[in-house]
């Protein structure tokens, strides 16, 4: 290992880049860009009325006076690594939504499953993501590791060839979206051909937390805090649909990541589905359910699922041994304001501070490089150069930033 | 206090009653009987084809081989207090669904919303099984407190009168069912009459266990274990639904019982939401949403809401301080297979066995006589006579029953 010992490889697990609305116009292929210019204005329109609704004007303001133009870095190359060398983090993994406000892959790339857009616009939404964010990571290949953006509930053999395409031109893994409702769900056999090439070619699947069906709640002013306390859920909800129906026992070398919703539910979501396999009274009255799986549960979980523990909190940290210091990766969520940019060692230090030196490098670089392939020794002049050092992580207590637990 | 010190006084919060389906004919009322005529042979084998698929034949066959004819104790009166005493069961909460096998209520009742079953005709099975458990629990009134179904979405005006018709005519707490979907959810407005009579005539509302929106699973020989790993959340859902929008704000005196879930995920869910409800970084960017909470979200938890926690596990009673010792309430799920039934001492001396008296008489009854109003001077002949003494509770490990954890 060739990390200078005083420097950390920090490698986030979850950051976030995407062009301006209106600049996706020329990734789309030619045959959808008439249909752009009638849905961009609307989309755009929705969005904004959402972050209206959901982000007061103050805090964006606030927030973008303390950062400045950094979060030009969504789509800036140059921005974007000023602000990561700021941040200390050598590596990324980038998902879409780059600012959280107004930059969705065109026709929202069935990111959040908006029932009523045909499958046809959200392949092509997703596509124009795609090139994009594929010229962007070569850009940077050593730092930037991009996952394709693949809607695979709405054709998954289309799914098959975008992945090969995606892994074609440097992407490093795909990106899904929870499930419920209409679709096929995720242990349907239709989806064993994506399982299969995402294993053949080791793209790890992410899910990233975000989405719930928010149409089961009608309009209410508590509707935030019912989204907040059950989003976490959905995201994880694919874990056990998986597990139960074998796809990691038929796929043994499937990589699954679930980023963005802490790690603390893992300890209890294993004792749970271990509790359900065991052959006790409480199951003992129903059908047989174990057929497709030789190992038990939280053994598929700690051979084919991590976790994205972004802006890894306190509690998190101290749990890690039950939730396994090479299950969770550390994020910034770059550039989205719950994030840890631009104060990343203020957030590391108040999570890592006296944690031993090897489970800090396994959780804020290691284990991510291993996942997403990152190569480490490539790396390691720009660690040298911009990576947290020991003292960074021993700030004292009251310059210390607290995530959010859980 | 006058219970004998020696017994314990024992209510199980979670029991069942049905009349065999074709029974409940003489309980519709007139104008629904052609169409009870019609519907009866198809619930019915459409009952028995899911029995099969989920239950084995072999398991059933044992299991009525081991209780006898005990489980007709689901509507003969004078069974039911023979297997009861047997278990030193002095009160109960009855739900229906009596035998987990052919006697759900006409319709279906709405417990498992069957999207499209008419809501005439959930109601016409709703009151002809209210009807009949309001007779059963007439003949013990003491013991038997009776929940009236209340497929409240399907038409909360009629939840209402109903609910006044339930209270006028003995039964003493509502049953509903989880929520997802087409329906108006838990929060909405219309729904507010409905906790408004609860809260008046001191109804508790109960959700209880069973019901997951398997129509999002497909068919899959691994459906059952994503269904018994996610059907807890399902019915524990409501509880946040509820909680931010502010009903128990409105209600303070309103009763929400959460039955046969377990109670391990009660700490983790009201960290969770108090987590969401401070100010933090990661809710710094979010539109007002505590409007309607002056308290924090546990504290509505340990006002408003109880757990039946059936057949309730060592792993959750040595988690009592945590969850609230006065919020867990045994439960034996009378003829339920799954439950405690007919070996409720050895369950009970497993989870209870070092466990200090005081503690073990809240959950084991206490509790319970005050959620649902159980007379317990009246109960203490009976408990005299049939209550479990400490003894029965220090049976050697060898001879206890081991309840399935979480």
């Amino acid at each position: 290992m060739s990390q200078p010992s005083d420097r950390y490889l920090v490698i986030s697990s979850d950051c976030h880049a995407g062009l301006p609305g209106a600049k996706y116009r020329d990734w789309v292929d030619p045959e959808y860009r008439e249909m752009f210019d009638v849905a961009f204005p609307m989309q755009q329109s929705e969005v904004e009325r959402l972050t209206r609704k959901f982000m007061p004007d103050e805090f964006k303001a606030a927030w973008r006076r303390d950062t400045g133009d950094g979060w030009h870095g969504a789509w800036d190359s140059a921005e974007r690594n000023r602000q990561l060398d700021g941040d200390g983090i050598a590596g990324e993994v980038i998902f879409p939504d780059g600012v959280n406000d107004g930059n969705l892959p065109p026709f929202g790339a069935g990111l959040t499953l908006p029932p009523e857009v045909p499958s046809d616009l959200i392949w092509a939404g997703a596509k124009a993501h795609n090139r994009w964010i594929a010229g962007f990571c070569q850009e940077e290949p050593k730092r930037r590791a991009g996952m394709a953006v693949i809607p695979m509930a709405h054709d998954p053999v289309r799914a098959v060839e975008e992945i090969r395409w995606a892994r074609a031109n440097g992407l490093r893994g795909v990106f899904i979206g929870p499930l419920w409702g209409k679709h096929e769900p995720y242990h349907s056999p239709v989806y064993e051909p994506v399982w299969s090439v995402c294993e053949e070619l080791d793209m790890p699947i992410n899910i990233h937390g975000g989405a719930a069906p928010t149409e089961d709640y009608g309009d209410h002013p508590g509707n935030i805090g019912i989204f907040i306390t059950e989003v976490a859920w959905w995201s994880t909800r694919p874990a056990w649909f998986l597990i139960w129906s074998g796809v990691f026992e038929r796929h043994p070398k499937l990589k699954f990541v679930i980023t963005e919703l802490g790690a603390s539910w893992v300890p209890e979501l294993k004792a749970l589905m271990d509790q359900r396999f065991e052959a006790n009274h409480f199951t003992a009255k129903l059908a047989p359910y174990r057929t497709e799986l030789t190992m038990k549960p939280s053994e598929y979980f700690d051979r084919n699922i991590w976790v994205g523990a972004s802006v890894t909190s306190r509690v998190d940290v101290e749990m890690r041994h039950k939730i396994g210091v090479d299950r969770m990766m550390w994020g910034s969520d770059f550039p989205h304001p719950e994030g840890a940019w631009p104060y990343t060692r203020k957030f590391m230090a108040e999570s890592f501070h006296d944690i031993p030196d090897a489970d800090v490098r396994q959780m804020l670089g290691l284990t991510a490089a291993k996942v997403y392939g990152f190569d480490v020794e490539a790396l390691a002049p720009l660690v040298a150069r911009i990576g947290p050092r020991a003292e960074d992580l021993s700030l004292p207590a009251a310059e210390r930033h607290v995530a959010a637990a859980r």
